[in-house]
């Protein structure tokens, strides 16, 4: 479609601004930026430069850069977004059980291959485990964290992956079973309590 | 031993084709050919000849690639049945910390290179994953879980599972920092009461 659209006359001519062609351009600007860039690094404005299209259209398309990068790196149904702003709203006394059901809900719903191919680019390429490290560290375990631990914060954030991290493996690549197919009801009471101390409890 | 053989005139003259020897040239050299090319990537012929003997000879010992890849990655980092013996005979109160320390002192010394290779077979190959959860499952798990657990023992063990695959996920592949660097004891501190709690305490 992109290729068809190109040869009638490229983006300044040939299409809407906004329009899919533009979303998938920006996809694939998006992933090449942020392998080259970082998160962290990777910007906007030099994401769509790249794609050729206007800086707003990455909040038009993906709600900001957590969005494109969720979209066009991690591959995820969802925005990365969404979850850290239910996460950090919930009652602190309840974090480690949304994060459980949250998690679960969302990735039961892709049938765990996205979880499995995300596993995959992290056990086999460097830079993906590297991209990986910085946007669950820096942005969703850090805006979790910082909303509800009271100390050890970067400690904290990694041993939270620890127990989500091995969850997803677990439950959508090795399918352990029973707990590859057990309830969500009952995985959250098994595994919430350990995410609730990781998070706020002691940990010494 | 082998290059003693090899110096002597080489598996033709040397020694038996289905010694001892021969197997023990074979797992070597499978364990250094997995941990390159995965398992996927591994073939029986380039072992074989990494070894100096002939391809018949793993399905002799083995019973073909799949056997071959538990005995050389799973089982040799350590022995499995030491493994065992150690955490059946812990005091109950203090299996979980056993563990812990058990399972971070074998892999650390490894420098968690087979602990990843282990991880990418098992994201890239249904047949591992049937290994490893076949291995940890039957074997590991099985016997601890018998030794200590109240009841539940399947469940109780792929919730066991679940945290000891995320933390060698999150210290040796993904390499989350502060975690992937921080001390035993600190480790074993933070992470103890959550598997001793999956073995023996309430998870309802």
């Amino acid at each position: 479609m992109v290729t068809e659209k190109t040869t009638q006359g490229g983006r300044r001519r040939g299409r809407r601004p906004g329009g899919t062609d533009t979303r998938e351009a920006l996809v694939n600007a998006a992933r090449e930026v942020f392998i080259e860039q970082g998160f962290d690094g990777a910007t906007v404005r030099a994401i769509a430069a790249k794609a050729g299209v206007d800086a707003a259209m990455v909040n038009h398309w993906f709600g900001g850069k957590e969005g494109l990068f969720g979209e066009a790196v991690l591959k995820l149904p969802f925005n990365p977004q969404d979850i850290i702003d239910i996460l950090v709203s919930a009652p602190p006394d309840e974090i480690g059980q949304t994060i459980v059901r949250t998690f679960l809900t969302r990735w039961d719903r892709t049938g765990g291959g996205v979880f499995t191919a995300l596993m995959r680019s992290v056990t086999s390429h460097d830079e993906a485990a590297a991209l990986l490290r910085d946007f669950f560290l820096k942005h969703v375990f850090k805006q979790v964290i910082g909303t509800f631990a009271p100390d050890r914060h970067d400690f904290r954030a990694t041993l939270l992956a620890t127990q989500i991290v091995g969850l997803g493996m677990v439950r959508y690549v090795a399918r352990f079973e029973p707990l590859a197919s057990t309830d969500i009801d009952t995985l959250a009471a098994a595994i919430a309590p350990t995410l609730q101390r990781y998070i706020s409890g002691p940990i010494t």
